[in-house]
């Protein structure tokens, strides 16, 4: 058994334990997730072991990064088991803050990055990365760690994430983890607790379009031929509706203007099973 | 004859003398300009020296919180005199990026803050105050010092960095600095520079109308009557377009519901005398 997990909940006692480290010399990594863990965020924590000497992660979900009609309310939440889990993967510190210690009144910024958030799932949850920017920015802001660690599972927001730490000159290296996966293909996801045991034999069927995309590509068909082909196995599959299924390039996450790729390629698609949204991408 | 002034250019070289100076145990100031200084800039050294070992100034002229009819190609520059000026008051570092070093190719980021950036200013100037958050934001990243001064001639952007520096927990005691003024009453201001002679004896009335603005609700006049008096003395003096003459919640900025104030009260103004937008404001 190890150790309990320490725990704050607040800006100054983290700035403390902080300082404390780093007058000891020692390199700080920061995990920020929204708890309801699971294999994805340890192996995140696993990564920053690997870069820091001290580890903190950062459990919060943020109200402001899900729109009015998404699963705010509903989103899993279960302190005691992200703790241990945490702890478990060599952790140090948990940083759990609360909504008034994270946006106390009065609380009036937003932080908007245009380009990169524009699309996807930009344009299908308008306001989630501002949402997602403006906390994250804080959390890096109180933190104020060497290397903070985002998992590729959600690709354009870690594109967003490198942008906005250039943008505002935050002295941190944004490391990008791989997507770990269920033995089937399925990306982990702490919303994929929502799915029905059904939903759940269907779901690797969006990893699997996606590989399958990549393939055709690599066969030299056209970035419409592959988009369509990978729409309508989703739609076979079960899916529906489907709010993307897109080649795109990996680093400004703009189309293609030829009918073929002629830049780094990343395919993302987000697509409804049942009443959960799930989303994944590769490269291409 | 004061030694010249070190300038660095770039957020390496000046992170790399800030580090120094910590590591020495010093205290960092800043004060952020857009150049063209004057004794009001220099009171902002002065105060600043009062709180930090060492003082860094910028001059930065931020293309972002100008629009597109105003005067950014106009805005007075003249960086040998400014560093003199500043060398003889104490500073110890100039920062003067370029634009290139403060919006690299690619540059994506916006900071908004709601609420005190809304009116006067905000409404008379789209855009303003996001550009003055986001550039004053970066400075606040780039160099981390423990106090950055800003005057209040400028009172509602103070409001807003006071804002943008708690909400997004910038580790910074931002200061607010008297308005230096000229022995006739006006504000001293980079733009006065533009003033035309004749212009020049008109605009005392600005601060003269704040001041007798300031009697009149003292002797229990209703807000609407001193803000009706305010603007014809602005008018009968020769000033206008007047932008705003209100009286506000100096915190807030927001009116008052009542006829009379009944909580902390500012007075600001915004005109124009001739081709040039002039602002001032007091406390009430």
């Amino acid at each position: 058994m190890p150790a309990p997990l320490p725990v704050v909940r607040t800006v100054a006692e983290l700035r403390a334990q902080v300082a404390a480290w780093r007058s000891s010399g020692e390199r700080i990594g920061l995990v920020p997730t929204m708890g309801a863990l699971h294999e994805g965020h340890l192996s995140l924590v696993e990564l920053a072991r690997g870069q820091a000497a001290r580890v903190i992660a950062s459990v919060f979900v943020n109200p402001t990064q899900f729109g009015p009609n998404e699963d705010f309310d509903a989103y899993p939440r279960g302190e005691a088991r992200d703790a241990a889990l945490l702890a478990g993967a060599g952790c140090d510190l948990l940083y759990a803050p609360t909504a008034d210690e994270m946006y106390p009144q009065g609380f009036a910024t937003t932080i908007n990055i245009s380009g990169v958030s524009e699309p996807l799932d930009g344009a299908a949850r308008p306001g989630h990365f501002a949402g997602v920017a403006t906390v994250v920015t804080k959390l890096l802001t109180q933190t104020a760690p060497d290397v903070a660690v985002f998992g590729e599972k959600d690709y354009q927001q870690l594109l967003v994430i490198r942008r906005l730490a250039r943008d505002l000159d935050l002295p941190v290296e944004i490391v990008g983890a791989p997507t770990a996966r269920a033995p089937d293909g399925l990306a982990l996801s702490s919303r994929n607790a929502y799915l029905s045991a059904a939903a759940r034999e269907v779901a690797p069927a969006l990893h699997a379009a996606l590989r399958d995309a990549v393939a055709r590509l690599a066969e030299g068909k056209t970035v419409e031929q592959v988009e369509l082909t990978g729409r309508a196995a989703l739609e076979r599959a079960g899916f529906g509706p489907i709010d993307y299924f897109e080649v795109r390039n990996a680093e400004t996450l703009r189309r293609f203007e030829g009918a073929r790729p002629d830049g780094p390629v990343r395919l993302l698609a987000a697509a409804r099973l049942g009443r959960t949204r799930l989303i994944d991408n590769i490269a291409g």
